[in-house]
């Protein structure tokens, strides 16, 4: 493994220490437990957002943390949830007596544990409440997933989220909001290569010379199918349609009812996309997979939703949703309104995502 | 060869055409001859910014062209000096008048046909300046080089002088800033893998499975030595220390000297780095390696500038001069003094480097 890196086991902490280190005007880390907040936290009055997961998806969370975007992040250690201590004292932290929304990744880890911090919080006065991100249309259950796995939209419900937050949109608004995003985003990602784990050393998975992996996790884990390689064309048709043409999708999913004061299944549906929707086009590398080759993916995917109707507004280009050195990319298309258009074009300022300030 | 492309001939050509569509706000592009350009070009009264080079280092130079960056950038095929006429082109489209400075990485080709730009522009009436930037202390004279390769500086100095643009400096001024940025910078390269060039198919050199090549070029040429894999730490420590240890650097480059119309040598002597000198550190990636793994070099750096009582005030940590999917990183430090933070924290609006606006 060659990697550039200490021991595996000190990867996660020594990447926070030199984040913390190149970033202090914008965030500060705790290390026990671990959590990456916004240095002006807690901000008073306004929602906090909190998101996390397992690291090697860099700079998704971490990278994500500041002014108008999220108020904390939660990184367990590579590819593996978080725990309830990290997201309670970030919550704790960051609480700025408006509560906090949870955005969290439909991973049946992520979701065990987040729920356990939404009632610890919840016991300590702290009002929560938490989202689930299940946009993948690769595939229905998965390794580590009841359902669709969480992908792309997290990284634009975050931004989303964390305007409207900024703007003092409440709890509830805010919720409902990061809820639009999720069913009116999906995503689809393919890989080149395998990533290698640090812990481990050796590739999750093995490719062939000659081998692609449509629809893979995040984590590796498997997708749709695997095919010998294709040209960039073919391989963004097969990842555009299959979002495009991806049927109204239903599912129930646990939300915390404050009114009722318990937990309830709400049943949700993703409507699909039409003729003269306004879309934001996410255009993602896997880690490895260099700007040039995404901009070859972004002019196809570009010509395929003209020729569909639909009507890119606005895009993002870029590493924000990876796995480690994996080579590969995603693409997630998100619908949008005019008031999700003026969210995501207000301000940020981030290690990783910075405009307009 | 597994890479997101069609046929490797169409690459740079379709991977523009896809920036184009989705940056056309900021860019437009010009396909023949190749130069990418502000969408609001010319500005008038304003000095334009040029550079280029091969391929292969996106996002440098195409994603650094818009407001308070560059004017024009020319992208050669892969790792492939562009021609005067490209150059010639790119600054007939964008002279607003106040004359044109080019900025040229030493490498011979770029030297020569940016020279041979020069005259051509000046035949037509336009006042052209070009200074060249060779800042990595790896190696004296190498593959495609006499004297040291023009690396990570250059898209500080690209920053840098093109806020200086906006703010209405004059071409002289211009060109003098960035000679004092070049002399002021120096980098150093590191690989973990090769890199695989699309129109080859295989990689550029060889590395074994426990091997890295310290001193690395951005085009795959050889650097310093070869030895076994390292720590994070033990490598940053190599790269560091050889920076901030560079004895003053003298060498004699040719400028062209308006006052005698003619190209003259100038002795150039980069000083070294002193106790207390404030400095920008850009921690880049070579284009496969992940935003985490920089971090841990970031960490050890930041250790080492401090023990060596230089205080870090500014920083880049990306992928910026790539050598396409090669794993591996170069670090940067740049001295800085007021005039040059000043123009550094200025507003810049570029497909691939943006704030304050």
């Amino acid at each position: 493994m060659k990697k550039l890196i200490n021991k595996p086991e000190d990867f996660i902490r020594e990447s926070l220490q030199g984040m913390a280190a190149a970033h202090s005007d914008l965030i500060k880390v705790h290390y026990d437990p671990a959590f990456v907040y916004r240095a002006d936290a807690p901000v008073q009055g306004k929602v906090a957002i909190i998101s996390g997961g397992g690291s090697g998806h860099e700079p998704m969370h971490p990278g994500f943390v500041g002014m108008g975007m999220l108020d904390a992040a939660c990184p367990g250690e590579v590819f593996t949830s978080p725990t309830p201590d990290q997201m309670l004292e970030a919550a704790k932290r960051v609480d700025g007596g408006a509560g906090i929304l949870y955005i969290v990744k439909n991973y049946s880890g992520d979701v065990m544990n987040f729920e356990m911090a939404t009632e610890l919080a919840r016991s300590e006065g702290i009002r929560v409440l938490s989202i689930l991100i299940d946009d993948d249309v690769a595939v229905k259950d998965s390794l580590y997933t009841q359902g669709r796995r969480g992908v792309g939209t997290t990284v634009l419900a975050e931004k989303i989220c964390g305007a409207a937050a900024q703007q003092g949109y409440d709890l509830q608004q805010i919720a409902s909001l990061c809820r639009r995003v999720n069913l009116n985003g999906r995503s689809l990602g393919m890989a080149l290569t395998s990533c290698i784990v640090p812990a481990k050393g050796t590739p999750t998975f093995e490719l062939g010379n000659q081998e692609i992996e449509m629809g893979i996790g995040i984590h590796g884990e498997p997708g749709r199918d695997r095919t010998t390689i294709k040209s960039a064309d073919e391989i963004t048709q097969t990842l555009t349609l299959s979002i495009i043409e991806d049927a109204p999708y239903s599912r129930t999913l646990r939300e915390w009812d404050e009114e009722k004061g318990e937990w309830v299944d709400v049943e949700l549906i993703d409507p699909a996309f039409e003729n003269g929707d306004k879309l934001l086009a996410f255009v993602n590398s896997m880690g490895g997979t260099p700007i040039s080759e995404l901009y070859v993916v972004y002019r196809k995917l570009a010509e395929i939703c003209e020729q569909k109707g639909l009507q890119i507004v606005r895009n993002l280009i870029g590493p924000y949703i990876t796995s480690l050195d994996m080579q590969g990319c995603s693409i997630t298309l998100l619908k949008l309104d005019d008031e999700i258009i003026r969210l995501w074009d207000a301000p940020v300022k981030t290690p990783s995502l910075r405009w307009g300030v």
